[in-house]
């Protein structure tokens, strides 16, 4: 699973126009990002009209749209999915992934503040602050970023999150008792098998030293 | 994985309208039901403006909006992805798949044919076709639906593909080398996560009939 940094800060202090900066910034370096954006309203992502729209106000649990340069999915919740859900699922091919607006999640955050708008930042950061980006001086042991220090926030990612997630412990695979060399690609889908697998099973994924499945096929 | 019907006839035909009468038919007997629209032009899902709209156009590889009662997911890609991998992927936990404008794919075909836009139904129905619907006698061998016999079409579906499909293979997982029961919905997880390994490890998945994971924690 890719790092998860979550952008946070104060209503209207820039998130959104932050990650705008971030996100080609990163991408330049080489690094695949995805984005995480949470929404406490009522879910509105389709353009009203469209097929997908129309399917799923007929109750479609799942809408699909595939054309050959996107693929987007949407689908009915009955309760929020976890950061951690969705990580495993849906970006087990990046290395990164940025969040925004999860100020109550345990990950790793980055407050952005903007003096125009907010005389200080959030009021208590507490340790799952990893930085805080500013266009004033902000009192803080944390490292700190200026608001148009792009690069240099970055490459703090980069050096804090995505290199160190690089190292990871070692996965094998055998299929009918043969073993298969894995890829970093294919690494990944395994780690990210196991890790749904632990979750459906309620069971912590580093508790799982080895799996065995074994496919019926003779009945 | 859910079986697959696609959806298919002349431009104008009235295929979302069909969708939209047959899903709430078929859930209010209790199925759910996923659907995937194939899409040939530019990808266009989201909404103009929106943050996670933002967060593509700046380059993010794959955006996600989540919210307590709905998550939607858009990707970029390189090419197409097939219906299996989509349906392996993202399809899971529903009874049925029903795509829309998969005209030339291998999967199982319903035609929908509306004699006021179009004289004659598509030329050569080929043996993926399973029925044709009309508002006009068409001369087929194949079953036939008038236009408005949409509980015909929604028993039909239950009967020839999600009933059917229930019947499938056992799974069993070993943890630790430890047995661990699987709920049918454990089960269905379990299933996709092979597919998945299949699929990148470019082989059949009916061909696996046992993997072992080793997990390395040790250096």
């Amino acid at each position: 699973m890719p790092p998860v940094v979550s952008i946070v800060g104060k209503q209207n202090s820039g998130k959104t126009t932050m990650l705008e900066k971030l996100i080609p910034a990163l991408t330049k370096q080489g690094y695949r990002v995805g984005t995480i954006k949470h929404h406490v309203h009522e879910f509105d992502m389709d353009k009203p009209g469209k097929d997908t729209w129309r399917h799923k106000q007929a109750g479609a649990a799942i809408v699909a749209l595939s054309s050959p340069t996107g693929l987007g999915v949407i689908r009915e919740t009955d309760r929020e999915c976890s950061i951690e859900k969705i990580n495993a699922r849906y970006f087990n091919d990046v290395d990164l992934v940025l969040t925004e607006g999860y100020k109550k999640a345990a990950m790793p955050k980055i407050e952005i503040h903007r003096s125009a708008v907010h005389a200080e930042p959030l009021a208590s950061p507490d340790k799952t602050w990893a930085a805080i980006v500013s266009d004033i001086p902000v009192a803080t042991k944390l490292p700190r970023f200026h608001l148009e220090d792009i690069n240099g926030l970055a490459s703090f990612l980069i050096e804090e999150f995505i290199k160190p997630a690089a190292d990871e412990s070692q996965t094998k695979l055998k299929v009918n008792g043969r073993s298969i060399s894995l890829s970093p690609s294919l690494e990944k889908a395994v780690r990210q098998s196991i890790t749904e697998l632990a979750e459906l099973l309620q069971a912590d994924y580093s508790t799982i030293k080895e799996l065995t499945i074994s496919i019926g096929r003779d009945r």
